[in-house]
This record gives C-alpha cells, sequence and structure tokens, in this order.
C-alpha cells in the first residue's frame, strides 16, 4: 500500500538557546526536521512526504533547503492552531488509499525499526502506536496531592502514529476536544482500537537546550 | 539538622554491555556511582555517605577506591534481597536524628539545586521527592488494551528523595509490599505526606548503554 509520512513541525511561538524555533536548530550540522524526514526515507525511499509548517515559517524552509542542499521531495502544508488542525491540514494532501504516518518533527532520532513496526502493525490492524516502557517511578496528582502508581501498568507514546487513510480521514472529522492528546486519542474518539509497538528510547522529543545535548550524543 | 545519604548501589544481576554492573560503568572515565557520591559532597562537604552495595561487589568497590584514588568517607552496607531491604539495610547506619536522603547509585546527574530542594522541603515538612513533568504522551495499560491518559496531570519521580529520620525509621518498620515502589511510597503507606519538588531532567537513571551515552553528552 502506498505510504505517507506527514512530519508535524508546528512549533512557532517558543524559542529556545538559540532564535530558531527547535525543529530548525542544528544536530550535528543539520537541522532537526531535516534529520527527521530522511529516517523516513531511509525507510522507504517511495514515502511521500508531507511537512506541515506555520505559515511564517515558510520562507525560511526554503532558505535552509538551499542552504543546505536538501533535494528531498516533499509536499508543504500550512500549520493550523493546534497540533489537531495541523494534522488535518496536512491529512489533506493524502490524496490515495495508503498508510500515513504522522511524526514529530522534533523526533529525529526515531530508528527504522520504530517505523517500521508500526507500519506493519497499521497495514495489519489499522493503527499502531510505538511505546516505551517507563524507567522512573510515576505519579499521579489530584490537585495538591498526589499518590504513587505502578509504572508497569504505563507506557510513554512516541511518534510516529501510523493508520490506515481511511480511518484517519473519518476520525479528524470529528470537532476539536481538549481530550486530543495525540493522534491516537483522536482515532480511538472515532471508534478505532490503536495497537501498541516498540519504540525506542533513543527517538525522544527535543523541546530543550538539554534535549538538543542529549540528541548530539546519540545520533 | 545532621545530614546523611544513603546511596543505593544494588544492581547485581543485570550486566549490560561491558561485564560490569551499570554502577560501576565509567562515565567520563570515573565509576558512575563515584559521581553519585561526589554530587552530594558539593552540596554538603558533612554529608555521611552510607552506600550500599551487594557483597559480592564490596571487593571490587575497594579495588576501584584504590584505582581511582576515591578517598571520600563512607559507611557501607550491605545490599538486600531488594530495594526496600537494601535501603533498610542502610538506614540501620543512621545512628542519629537527621534528614536522609535515599539516592540511586545510577543517578550521577542529579544537580545541586535538586538536592538542595529536597533537603530543605524535607527540614519543613518531613518528606520530599523531585519530580519532572512528562514530555511524551502516556497511555495506560489494562491487560492488552490501553487508553490515553491527559500528562498533565503525571509527575515522574527522580531521586535523592528525603526524609526526616524518624519517619524513614518508622516507615521502614513495616513488613515490605511489593507496592513499595520507591521509598516515597513506603513513607506514605506508613502515613506521611509526601512532598513533591522540582527535580533537574539531566538527572536520569542509567539503566542501559543509551542512556550511558546520553549521560556522556550530558556530564
Amino acid at each position: 500500500m502506498k505510504k505517507y509520512a506527514i512530519i508535524v513541525a508546528g512549533g512557532k511561538g517558543l524559542r529556545f538557546g538559540a532564535n530558531l524555533p527547535k525543529q530548525f536548530l542544528l544536530l550535528k550540522g543539520l537541522p532537526i526536521i531535516m534529520h527527521s524526514i530522511n529516517r523516513f526515507k531511509s525507510f522507504d525511499k517511495s514515502i511521500e512526504i508531507i511537512l506541515v509548517l506555520p505559515n511564517e515559517h515558510m520562507s525560511y524552509w526554503k532558505e535552509i533547503c538551499d542552504e543546505y542542499d536538501f533535494k528531498t521531495s516533499h509536499s508543504i502544508a500550512q500549520g493550523g492552531e493546534t497540533r489537531f488542525h495541523s494534522v488535518k491540514n496536512g491529512l489533506s494532501l493524502v490524496t490515495e488509499n495508503s498508510l500515513v504516518a504522522i511524526h514529530d518533527g522534533v523526533r529525529p532520532l526515531v530508528s527504522i525499526d520504530t517505523i517500521k513496526n508500526a507500519f506493519e502493525m497499521a497495514d495489519k490492524e489499522g493503527a499502531a502506536i510505538p511505546v516505551v516502557e517507563l524507567v522512573d517511578s510515576i505519579r499521579e496528582m489530584k490537585g495538591t496531592e498526589s499518590k504513587p502508581l505502578l509504572r508497569e501498568n504505563y507506557r510513554l507514546v512516541q511518534t510516529p502514529q501510523v493508520f490506515k487513510s481511511d480511518i484517519l480521514a473519518e476520525a479528524y472529522k470529528q470537532p476539536y476536544n481538549t481530550e486530543f492528546t495525540d493522534d491516537a486519542s483522536v482515532v480511538e474518539r472515532a471508534g478505532y482500537k490503536v495497537r501498541l509497538v516498540k519504540g525506542n528510547i533513543e527517538n525522544i522529543k527535543i523541546t530543550n537546550q538539554i534535549d538538543l545535548q542529549v540528541a548530539e550524543g546519540l545520533i
């Protein structure tokens, strides 16, 4: 089945360290988001890339594509008000019955195995997301109180989250809801089951300078 | 008030990468556990260190103390069957009314601020643990099913967990329970409240080769 990867690089307000949104910061000399795109192309060179960018970053993106001689073919969709709206805009460019991965632009260390696991499971079952176990203990907050939980019962969720395109199209017709924490939760709300596959622990989300240092150490 | 730090280096079975339990692996040329001890001494040079080691590692520990010229004064307690039993053995060496930190030996990147936050809060309130927010989405497992949760309602728990010695002594009189996921849960089970303080995101638990690479990048 045809494959797409929607790479979401919505972050605009947040600027950390340098004067650049995190998805454009350099990791081993290349903007983070280009690493993320390259991972999907390494997995399958025929995959169609849809990059979702805030309007105000479009021209900067073109500049750095020239600067870094980044020639990987991709379409561009416009970022929306929330991640939900950004993904929905990206989805409008999915024109064929296909498997669609949705990936955080700031997760450049996703492994080929993680991508493969998610696509294979989604092909069989319709919807798949990569998860990893917790290393730290975990607590639930209840107002000013908190209580310990058993960490074996919880998983941390990564991306890419992969779905059959028809499921995704239907799920994203729902009105936006603040309980949509990720794409899986949108699809589940529409009544579909989501399967879990093994993620890779290096697949961190780069949200600050420390994460960037970590990623430099791992890449 | 007098201060103690019980550094728990119980891991014996697990051997990853090299043929050494993880607490002895080198981080920037120094065994991880020595970094952990040094952090507490940097916080307060008068703090008493109690290192909990499995019996079979005692002689190796002495060897590497010589090899790395590690002269920081410390007592040694014998590791037990579980972490609960190890901490209990460490506690038996706490002889004064004091504040007692319990710290994972494999968390060498704890910041001085994290240690300070936990000690100050424990001094005021009796019991304090460092926590950080989640970056990834989180799901709860129910058998083969799982459901999304709101990550704002959860915190990941780090160490040092710091307590007044009398609270800890009383809490550790309880019989062992598999729901004791960390020291805070033991103390809460005994009826005490535990306060949360701000941890530091670099304060990772080194449990595999990837964590070690991450730590190398961060130190």
